[in-house]
């Protein structure tokens, strides 16, 4: 069978950054064949970087895109690279005389692939399936392409899939009645926690089923909500893996394979499989002389809770970086939230680029302060104090308020310093809520909501008390001092607002309210479901009003990375006017109201 | 010809409500049958609201609107109504036995219209062109039908296309095919400045093409940011205007009409046409007896100024009163924003539900005060008073700013006196920003961008002036007190947060600003198309550099409603992580930043 060495790109684009996305690819492509590669494959949308969402409708991003994957084919036969196969995700526009029709984006734009040989665009390749589910709008963005693309190198088929192809049916089963012997699937797919085995599974569900190989490549990096973990692989026609790229980090994963010889195309070359028209595109027909094959890497899977923080990491520091940061500031209020938050801050960033404000405040305990400090003596994050006391007293002396006003009052005090340190010095201010506060509205919207990203936006609370004690083992397994203070760890969660306040005060225990949150938010389960599987219906009850009252909060709260499969960006779209309530008509109520304004 | 008298509902449900909004339609039937109607067509999705975006997912939901539809029917029999026919839009579930598809929603959501005759529910008809562009998300929250249904109703054969099936080809043409006497349209379709039109020239050429007359019924009222502005219409099979409905305001449109008598169907009544299946179900066979036709209602149109300025306060009314409050709080700076703002609010509300502060810094002009005074004379709105020097100088005290950061501060310590008097009395806080700034970024986040709400969210400001204007001519025309200061309408803008700053300083007149605004940001125009248009260069880039840069802003901006072909709301999905800019290379560059923080 003939040899083939493939090379995917594991690379970290930047959305819009076309001149340096394909410089990126170029530097991807050379290493590649410096290494001896015949066919580099890129993930989805590379020039462009991706999600580009109704980017999609510029003419001058598409033209430019268009633009960047000709000059890059002339770029590698400039640099003596015109014999290696190159397969590139980008944006192109379809190839129709007509214009659009009712609801197409303007300007035909299509998620496409590029093949790249001989200093020339050879084929063009466009999504099918497009990817309109949880934070996907595709069908919004692009026009679906009906091709499957047959590309032959240096004597082996080669069929292309983009993505949401691999996960429907009909390319990769066009690609399998083609004899295809390899399957490159270019990829943009965001990490979920827990997501990844089942890309391995269909990996290799359709490679069996396409008695094909398959080589999978994805993108790394962090674009907004959305953090690609890579974990770029191939497996081979029976299933079984090869070979395994890194997450979350750049990598070229090189990878020899033995491959069917390509079969005597049909004399009728426009055949259609599944819906889908099959083209054939010959590169090369010379197989590669024999060679001895390099050995293959497997690069260890992550734990659980080292997959989340290097996730958490990796979107916080893209963020800032791509966002032309260099700084962020944050409030430190010696509670396990934003003691996390600085923890994953330094990890992203440095500890000389973290930025911590400690606004103690008359009902602040002395621990809260210490706590903060320590964190700071730990990690080595810069630490300033602005008592808020005399501002809160201004404000009570402008117009009077009190209770629930009062508290937030102080948060939103807190909310101006941090802004105007931000403002004056340039740093990023990060938000510190989690995902079980940000549910229930226990959070105080232009308070402790403030910033321009939210790492634990995603993350319920008791997830942030697991990442906080795994962040500390991992210290101690590599021999550093834990950053987290152990008091953090163990004290009651309290906002601090007013004297003795807890927030068992006005929410369930943690661990009862994300589990509720889970079914609720994450699984669209319904107040009787939730009764019918043990809750309390009178929690059940005050747990989900407060999650649907708080929708006008989440609406005005900074971006955070998804780890979940349903976070509260764009996988959520619900209307803040919205008077469905569950029935919960037969069960007790409970008329408290707990949620912070 | 056989007669037959039609009435459409034209009504404001509110999204979640279903036992209220069911309440609602049983009365417009019970109405319409007291006026004699045989047919009662309702919009879309009235059981629910619409549109309810991912609530479409949730099986307690979509149960609740089926169990709705049923009870309706059986009430109307109950009521003595059984023989009037009903067709009204609900939220339906796919009649399918294996599970949702990849990429379909979960539990199958159908946008469907029951037809409701002798105490059951007849027939259901589920939209099959879903609405996928500008604000809507179908094709995400929706599985479409493929079926048109034909009902026979005294004689008369009666298609029905749901929306978007009507701006689409096919249900029309298979109504016609099938040919149908009357084809009926529930629809949900928001308000746009200078949409009106279109929608009679659509249902015009639809009603020729099908020779067939045509009844348009639309909702009423404000969800979110989206303003249903009814103006439900019938035409003739000859296109021509039969009657009209008044735009933005409940109402019962009865029509009595002569159809053609109904053909004999098919034998085989399951035909396809245009790829839909048609299905007939005969109501009832007997024609009305002749009597004489009422005289037909056709509402006079609304002026461009007096349309869009009814858009803002219907969608204002409906956000504040739909989310369970009664009064509003907004910041009276004495300029054109925050006065029209406050125009609205007591046009929308009431003078005794509005509560504007003003607060005089050290930079406050003497005009300020005077003229928000002013309004609160004209208007009757509650007006109070809180300078912020003192609070500006403890922040001053505690974290020395300077500069921008100094500005900002102040916009930020006005905002969170406006919080606390929220907090403290239950007022939702009015954001007076115009679309201009949002779209340049010259409004401090957290500062004048908090609030609930932003009526003027979509407006830009040389509009702005222009309804001010309106709004004055049209208490003159009326005999009332003009609203508006005069020296608000003609005093030059500026911000105030540092001496003698006025908007010109940091941005091109307003003119220009607009001009470029709407060709960038509404038609996706480049920056070569507009400096080929004959706008300066520098202007443009720095125009379009400040629009780019801002998207972080509007990310956190309170909802608005929607007037334009696009707003900044789920119409431009744009990331904030973008580093796309137009193509200005060989044009002089200016590198002057203006924008707020």
């Amino acid at each position: 069978m003939p040899q083939l060495r493939i090379a995917l790109a594991q690379v970290n684009p930047t959305v819009g950054a076309i001149a340096a996305n394909t410089a990126l690819a170029l530097a991807a492509v050379k290493d590649a064949a410096a290494r001896g590669a015949h066919l580099v494959v890129l993930p989805e949308m590379m020039v462009t970087g991706y999600p580009i969402e109704d980017l999609s409708s510029r003419a001058s991003f598409i033209d430019a895109s268009r633009a960047a994957v000709e000059g890059m084919a002339t770029d590698l036969a400039d640099a003596g690279l015109s014999d290696v196969a190159v397969v590139v995700g980008y944006l192109e526009r379809a190839d129709r005389s007509e214009r659009p029709r009712p609801g197409e984006p303007r300007g035909l734009p299509q998620n496409a692939a590029a093949v790249l040989h001989g200093g020339a665009v050879k084929a063009r390749q466009a999504k099918h399936h497009l990817w309109n589910y949880g934070v996907g709008d595709e069908i919004r963005n692009f026009v679906p392409g009906d091709t499957v693309h047959i590309i032959g190198v240096r004597g082996v088929d080669v069929a292309i899939a983009i993505c949401e192809d691999l996960w429907q049916d009909g390319p990769s089963a066009a690609a399998a009645a083609a004899q295809a012997g390899l399957l490159v699937v270019p990829n943009g797919s965001p990490y979920e926690a827990n997501k990844d085995d089942v890309r391995l599974e269909l990996c290799a569900r359709r490679a069996r089923d396409a008695d094909c190989a398959l080589a999978y490549v994805n993108l790394v990096g962090g674009q907004d909500e959305l953090v690609f973990d890579g974990d770029s692989l191939v497996v081979d026609a029976a299933g079984d893996l090869v070979a395994r790229a890194p997450q979350f980090e750049p990598h070229l994963l090189v990878v020899d394979l033995e491959l069917p010889a390509a079969t005597e195309p049909m004399p009728d070359t426009d055949t259609r499989f599944f819906g889908l028209r099959v083209e054939r595109t010959v590169l090369s027909t010379d197989p590669v002389a024999s060679y001895e094959p390099l050995p293959r890497p497997q690069a260890p899977r992550l734990g659980d809770c080292e997959e989340v923080y290097t996730a958490l990491v990796t979107g916080l520091r893209d963020y800032v970086r791509k966002n032309g940061f260099t700084t962020v500031l944050l409030g430190l209020s010696g509670g396990i939230d934003s003691t996390l938050t600085g923890a994953l801050a330094v990890d992203a960033l440095g500890a000389e680029n973290v930025f911590g404000v400690s606004n103690p405040s008359a009902w602040s305990s002395e621990h809260s302060r210490t706590d903060a400090a320590e964190l700071a003596r730990r990690t080595g994050l810069q630490l300033d104090t602005v008592p808020i006391a005399p501002l809160v007293d201004a404000f009570q002396e402008a117009v009077k308020v009190d209770g629930l006003a009062e508290e937030n009052l102080q948060a939103r005090v807190r909310a101006v310093v941090w802004m105007a340190l931000s403002n004056q010095h340039g740093h990023l201010v990060l938000a510190c809520g989690n995902k079980s506060e940000l549910a229930t509205g226990y959070t105080t919207i232009y308070g402790d909501a403030v910033g321009g990203f939210a790492p634990l936006k995603d993350v319920p609370k008791t997830l942030v008390w697991r990442l906080a004690r795994w962040r500390n083992d991992e210290a101690v397994r590599r021999g550093e001092p834990p950053p987290i203070p152990e008091d953090t760890l163990t004290k009651p969660p309290s906002a601090e607002l007013r004297p003795g306040q807890l927030d068992s005060d006005s929410l369930p225990d943690y661990t009862v309210l994300d589990d509720i949150l889970d079914d609720y938010v994450e699984q669209d389960r319904s107040a009787r479901d939730l009764v019918g599987q043990g809750f309390d219906p009178v929690v059940v009850e005050r747990v989900i009003a407060m999650v649907d009252r708080a929708e006008y909060k989440r609406r005005q709260y900074p971006p955070g990375p998804k780890i979940s499969a349903r976070n509260f960006g764009r996988d959520r779209r619900l209307p803040i006017t919205n008077r469905w309530r569950e029935d919960v008509s037969d069960l007790p109520v409970d008329q408290e109201s707990t949620a912070r304004g």
